[in-house]
């Protein structure tokens, strides 16, 4: 993935030392090159695993999650942050803490696209606390669906969500892992990013 | 656009004379392969134009418009629907009306992905009262950048949104317009979209 990388060093802004800035090309302005590749990792990595169905959050988990559909041939769910008037029946909701924000929000599937025959490949674009990817495993497990994993486009590996997920036996790939954002300076893990 | 409309008909629900409910491809559950379809349909009424950027609205307008940029070779920004954290200065921002939600959003873009020598495509889903689409044209028209028009999915051709912009001129592309929702009936306009 050097292209995620090398657009995260070139474009990224560190903010602090846990807040990377990619709104160049993932979380407002979009990079569908870029997206593309993502997407075709994803197909790459979690090949063979019987994938259904993609579940995301809105917004900036769709476009790498649409672009995995399209090299996977599954269709992408992306669960929504707020209930909407023509979405009201038979949801599937589960509470998710943003540190960035600091509030909570409900997310919620309807469960019209979800079955216990669905084989579940949860997408996102940051991984930290784990508090998104865990609402949205609450929701595949509501379901009763079978989870494939969790495909992470940026990880930060000096939070614990992902070691937290990683230590409940779930597959967690993650694109690119960040071990520190320490003095403005991002350096990535240096290992696969599936360990 | 034979699948899109194929889908409106045989997935979509008339929920009124006025509500078409298309989350099973669309506004919820997406289709990547349509929208792909999409999006190549995009960039070829729009091929020509010159059109450096891509600008649509969180979240339904992001996948189709991911897909005409990876077709036109240009970057997609989407408005976020409320500011972050980490999207805070230098914003172009517009009321926006929703009939559905019936409430007012603002809608931000950062100004730092917006120049006066850009030539914007506008991505919308749905086309109705034309509220989404004024909103992103002031924040095009903030940025003192061009419009190379407004390329929408599903117009509401019974709704007068589009017969508005286009009296001012705007060159707006919708690859399925419906006439009517009367009865629960899908009824297409029978003549080109791009009237």
């Amino acid at each position: 993935m050097n292209l995620l990388k090398q657009k995260i060093v070139t474009e990224g802004k560190v903010l602090s030392d846990s807040v990377l800035k990619v709104d160049g090309f993932l979380n407002h302005q979009v990079d569908p090159v870029l997206m593309q590749e993502l997407g075709e990792e994803f197909a790459s990595r979690f090949a063979g695993e019987g994938v259904t169905k993609i579940v995301t959050l809105e917004s900036s988990g769709i476009a790498p999650s649409v672009m995995a559909g399209l090299s996977m041939g599954v269709p992408v769910l992306f669960a929504r942050k707020r209930k909407s008037l023509t979405l009201t029946d038979h949801l599937y909701t589960a509470g998710v803490y943003s540190y960035t924000k600091n509030e909570t929000n409900d997310i919620s599937v309807s469960a019209d696209y979800l079955s216990s025959d669905d084989v579940i490949l949860v997408i996102d674009d940051f991984l930290a606390n784990g508090q998104a990817a865990d609402g949205l495993i609450s929701i595949v497990e509501q379901a009763g669906a079978s989870l494939a994993g969790i495909g992470i486009v940026i990880e930060k590996g000096f939070q614990n969500g992902g070691d937290v997920l990683r230590g409940r036996g779930i597959r967690v790939e993650s694109l690119a892992v960040i071990d520190s954002l320490a003095d403005g300076n991002v350096t990535f893990h240096t290992k696969e990013a599936s360990l």
